[in-house]
């Protein structure tokens, strides 16, 4: 009898293949040129779902943040009874690949080099969302049948924000009745380190917005007339101090400090700095505020983030002409205990506040997600644990993330479902930036890791 | 018999069909896409010299900023002997129109409205250059012949920053030699009010560029990640404070302080802070350091203006990523006694000093003008007054601007020439803005102010 582990060893090129015939899909969610695309995605694995054995396979139409809204893939196999129900969640959807020039290999083309697999969604989140179906697909081969109640439920909006299943879920339906969630959509602590993620930040997305006057001004008039993009760098440099530290008043407040076990854990992991630093910064130097060490930094300390500032004359040559609006795309992440809401308004009053004389602001919100926290006793994540200390000969390690799943917060608070992050993608895999890729190994492993963990969690009594 | 000012008069429909066709070419130097475009506007200006009676028409070439450098147009009649030399500057080359959705009418397709021509370039600089042809048309048909010398150097990069002008004067040709320059390249006072303009400030403009890593980041690695765009808003935020003082320290010494006289006069004109703030400004204030009046600020003080920052994500949507990359197209205006070279060390210096930790800066002058004063008691200055005052009906006033136009620092430098600054521009004229306009009447006025100071010009005794 062929185990599931033989029969997904013995289909790793297969599996391979059918991962890159959904990379060439150009799935960018936030670009309404790619609005085809993203549904084209949506049907592809629609088609995979049901080609592996799964039932009620559908798309979920959602009104979401991106101009028609991408829908959500559903599918699930309930013929477990007694057995514990998962639900799968992981996006489809993409991040704009730009800038192109910067690519070796063409973002939509997936291109193996040295190990891994290179392009735009290899890792974020096509590669390991594409995990799930490969472990299941091997659990039906192997057992004829599944070992638990399984659902899926994939979307194609998480890089726009993902009001679509927010919602959808905030309505509680049904179908997604549960008992757990898996989510493979973050990273190892180390190559070949297994990495399970209890804790992720928020974030409140943002435009500020500057006006000095009607229209542009020829820059002659500088030095009586008010300057948008000055004004709004003014702005930015009092939302956080040259070192780093938030000036906000109040928003550390609600910061919740990590217990004193998860920061002694944190210190046991492996980490240079420097190593980081150089790896996967790429910067010359950590920085931030120094009154906390780089995991507290990154994972429980809010920040501030610009993104880009759109306005005002950014062609070759020189235009000498003071703009009337300039604008930053601005965000913050949050942490455990920290809402959105009460973030933004402090966010929004604090800029109305510092903002210079002259001009006038306006601050809006384009997004935002809750952040998270899960228990390292909780019994779900105990066997994930488990198997994947199995499958990769080490121990299993807890840590959190400095990213957003949004999604992870409101099946918590929606569906009170514990979520296990499984992740398998690595700290350069150049996420959000040109060159993203997926350590082919990782994919497969993964792979093995989803499925025995699955054998395992179908021996755990439901909660209820 | 006719005299010139009749037959200006008589001919005010035809100038302005032949100011409407030089409209039509969209000569905008700093884009490489014109590039045609822009030696069309030479060589129609060069045929349009020669039809009204010039003598030694042709284009010279130069090694400006452009990518392959505009011609200068240049010609000469110099049949007066004993009669003083006049040489007129202008330029044929003109802004980028962007944004093109703003325009009220097409940015080349000269349009009549309330007794304004709309283009880009009406007055900014092909509508007042095209005054200095006519009132020599006017002079030629008049009188037979021309009551003085005169010379034309007509430029094509300006907006680009003029350097191969500046190159072409500094070695002194033969060809320029005059006893002074006429430029129609700045504004009046108010609608009705003959201004002379003796003052102007000097610039560099500079591109600041802030690295801090080596690829864009996820914006999950905020808190520990330097952010170049963070970082260049403190840079920016400390060259200027929000009062609007420069901080640079020591760039304020050179500074000087306007006569006591030309202050008073600066008091005397007719000016209403309210109305510059709504009609000119179009903004919620004047701003600016108060320990100095609004004219010191805009003539005789330096200021420091951020005209956009390229880099990062600028699109629709989120993009929750930290820029490796930021950049600031960022200038400042310099007065009288101020050095180009010593202000941009200051200034280049002082960011490299308050460059935040964990990013690098690049500092590069992209171009830049010396600031130029000349005594109101010159004697073209004096004719020139006289001859305005009798077209217009009103005493000429003194200004300086808050603009900069190289040329004339570098023909008082290179060649001594005082250059006489006779505008006939408008505040709400929108140079360098959407809807640039020039007001009818104006041109129509200016030829006539431009030829009766020719006439009384020629009965001067030249210097030497």
């Amino acid at each position: 009898m062929t185990t599931a582990i033989d029969f997904a060893r013995q289909h790793q090129q297969r599996f391979l293949d059918e991962l890159k015939t959904l990379l060439r899909i150009p799935s960018v969610s936030t670009d309404p040129a790619h609005r085809d695309h993203v549904r084209q995605a949506a049907t592809h694995i629609a088609g995979e779902l049901n080609r592996i054995g799964l039932e009620n396979v559908r798309l979920i139409e959602t009104a979401g943040t991106s101009p028609t809204g991408h829908p959500l893939v559903y599918a699930d196999w309930l013929h477990a009874p007694g057995a514990p129900t998962v639900l799968f969640y992981g996006h489809y959807d993409v991040q704009p690949p730009e800038p192109l020039d910067e690519w070796l290999s063409p973002p939509f083309e997936p291109t193996e080099r040295d190990g891994n697999l290179y392009a735009r969604g290899a890792v974020d989140d096509k590669g390991q969302m594409f995990m799930h179906l490969k472990a299941v697909e091997a659990l039906f081969v192997a057992h004829g049948k599944l070992p638990l109640n399984v659902r899926f439920l994939i979307e194609g909006e998480e890089e726009v924000g993902g009001e679509g299943i927010a919602a959808y879920v905030a309505t509680k339906p049904t179908n997604l009745a549960a008992d757990f969630a898996v989510v493979s959509d973050t990273s190892m602590f180390a190559p070949g380190l297994p990495t399970l993620c209890v804790g992720l930040r928020g974030m409140i997305y943002t435009e500020i917005e500057v006006r000095s006057a009607r229209t542009d001004l020829h820059s002659g008039y500088g030095g009586a007339a008010p300057n948008s993009f000055n004004a709004l760098a003014h702005i930015l440099a009092k939302i956080k101090d040259a070192s780093g530290r938030i000036l906000i008043p109040g928003i550390l407040d609600s910061v919740q400090t990590p217990a004193e076990d998860e920061l002694r854990s944190w210190q046991s992991l492996p980490f240079s700095e420097d190593e980081f630093r150089e790896t996967v910064l790429g910067s010359q130097a950590i920085v931030g505020d120094d009154r906390f060490t780089v995991f507290e930094r990154l994972w429980a300390q809010p920040t501030f983030d610009v993104h880009g500032m759109p306005g005002g004359f950014t062609g070759v040559g020189a235009k000498t002409v003071i703009p009337a609006k300039a604008t930053a795309k601005a965000s913050m992440r949050l942490v455990p205990n920290m809402s959105s809401a009460d973030t933004f308004a402090r966010f929004r009053d604090y800029i109305h506040q510092v903002c210079p004389p002259g001009v006038s602001v306006e601050v809006r919100l384009i997004h935002s997600a809750e952040p998270s926290l899960i228990p390292v006793d909780n019994p779900w994540i105990r066997a994930a644990a488990t198997a994947m200390t199995q499958v990769w000969g080490r121990e299993t390690v807890f840590v959190r993330t400095g990213g957003s799943i949004p999604i992870v917060g409101d099946l918590q608070r929606h569906l009170g479902l514990p979520c296990v992050m499984m992740g398998f993608g690595l700290a350069d895999d150049n996420l959000h930036a040109p060159n993203e890729k997926f350590c082919l190994r990782n994919f497969h492993l993964g792979i093995e890791s989803i499925l025995l963990f699955l054998e395992s969690a179908a021996a755990l009594r439901p909660a209820s």
